[in-house]
């Protein structure tokens, strides 16, 4: 069998969960990983398999059937996902939900180009939950799809307590709240505001002497991150922090209903994850292989999940899916 | 705006619920109800529209653009399947899954030969539980998928209960035994029994005088039916049978969950659905949609919802999608 040739470009958490998802799947194999820094500094979990600067990504691209991008959003992928999509298939994980349609052009020209299928914005959310809206309101055109997110590290919102004076390291925590997700469960697609939807608990580790009760009020005020919802601020010391708050657990629901004269139908989809990038690259790495197939059917382009049948990421003949998972 | 023009083959529960779904879909318009019954004793929801004969349906191959067959698995589809297949496009909810690819094989060359595209086992299982099975299987290589059906009334089993000497009326309850739902949560892949997993619980009516004992006894220790579980029966009379015990209710839970390394993933899909027809035949009108824009791209033969993307089951441009739904 050939197997599937992976390169992974980025070797953060996400690069480094990506390289663990591929050794767990028997039809591919790593080639090489490609990064910013020296990849002599690089420790790398796979024998036999080599780091390379980015610069030189295209030097291998016959060797590489699909190249996964774990860069971030805000800058990496922006400028690395049209410059690798001209050599490569590429999978990645683009999340800012309001870039997507441009960042889906820029890539499709690059693809299209130069014949290649690149799939963006893969993982969760966007990802898999997307699949879920798209297949909830397809089936039921009244329901309105709700996303709930947590119990779940928002890193964004970590960020912006640590930005705080006085605060030397903070973790908060997105959770959906039962009686909004209840109500939504009932079909009757209720008005929720920010505040009825999530809590956010915030544990913050201050530096000696600070103002604690500034603090506390500078989060619980913050603009866009706080002020709409119900926040709780927790003091910690450093050892609790690091013992309790070091992993990055994350999840949610997306639940549609609708209800046709007292008849409800209620479809609900979960996660539930001890660590959201370990689950995002297993994900990256499951449409690796879709890119892979739908390159081979000569079917080029900017993709997304929404664009790509269930059977595609599959390692399973169709033929075999139909015995077996129908 | 073209509608998608629609046809329903067979008028019974699933066939009346898809007309009310077609009704749902601003995009779609329903041409004809066809039926082996005479057509003039049809009383249609739909205003306009009209029952024909079932022989007839050749008559109509080019006013409609999809034709939905709601007959049962048993004796209806393996023949009207492939009959059809040769003038339509069609939908079926063909559900014997150990026969599923020998009736994909002869929809696909029915379909193939005339130019027309079937998906066949349309529902929610197969269907929906279907793609959820792939999908978390294709993430989490070495998870494994459970499906917990339930709390739901199984048409087989109380068929079964109704067949034994002395029951007037029956109905049978699949439900999900919760401990082992949360076994498999924790990312352990089980082993179960399938007394682990569900229990069965049935409310009898019974003729006057019936040997009530016996026919407890019988119900508890029928073959593949009932000797494998834990199974409860209640006598109830006739008024409570009617009242408490007259819908279909369905439903159940795909869960997977993979643990590496201690840190545990846990994919959850649920479905709760107060009438299983009802919501079989809204998933059947979306996969309508969908076999009529695959046919447009030429895209001819048996599918089944593994080989479909989210996108065609969608009213909405995939521009749209990515922009809203992403």
């Amino acid at each position: 069998m050939n197997k599937i040739k992976i390169g992974i470009v980025g070797y953060g958490n996400l690069g480094k969960g990506a390289e663990k998802a591929v050794k767990a799947c028997e039809d591919m194999e790593l080639v090489g990983i490609f990064t910013r820094r020296d990849p002599k500094t690089l420790k790398l979990d796979s024998q036999g398999v080599k780091a390379y600067l980015i610069e030189d990504a295209f030097t291998k691209k016959d060797e590489i059937d699909v190249m996964i991008l774990c860069g971030g959003s805000a800058t990496d992928l922006p400028v690395q996902g049209p410059q690798l999509a001209e050599y490569f298939n590429t999978i990645d994980s683009f999340d800012t939900h309001a870039k997507i349609p441009e960042y889906f052009e820029s890539i499709d020209k690059a693809a299209k180009a130069s014949n290649h299928t690149s799939i963006i914005s893969v993982g969760w959310d966007p990802g898999l939950f997307s699949i879920n809206r798209v297949y909830a309101q397809s089936i039921m055109p009244t329901a309105q799809s709700y996303t709930f997110w947590g119990k779940g590290v928002s890193q964004g919102h970590s960020d912006a307590i640590r930005r705080i004076q006085g605060v030397k390291d903070a973790k908060q925590y997105t959770i959906p709240i039962t009686a909004a997700m209840d109500e939504v469960r009932n079909g009757t697609n209720p008005q929720l505001t920010a505040r009825q939807k999530h809590l956010r608990e915030c544990f913050v580790v201050a530096y000696e002497n600070a103002d604690l009760e500034k603090i506390a009020q500078q989060i619980k005020e913050m603009p866009n991150y706080f002020a709409d919802y119900d926040t709780t601020v927790h003091f910690v010391c450093e050892e609790e922090f690091s013992r309790d708050h070091s992993k990055m657990p994350h999840g949610g629901f997306v639940i549609a209903s609708e209800k046709n004269e007292e008849i409800v139908s209620t479809i609900e989809y979960s996660l539930k994850l001890d660590s959201n990038p370990l689950f995002t690259s297993k994900v990256l790495v499951a449409y690796a292989r879709a890119a892979y197939k739908l390159s081979c059917e000569n079917n080029f382009g900017a993709k997304t999940v929404l664009d790509v049948a269930p059977s595609y990421i599959s390692p399973l003949s169709s033929q075999t899916l139909r015995a077996t998972a129908l």
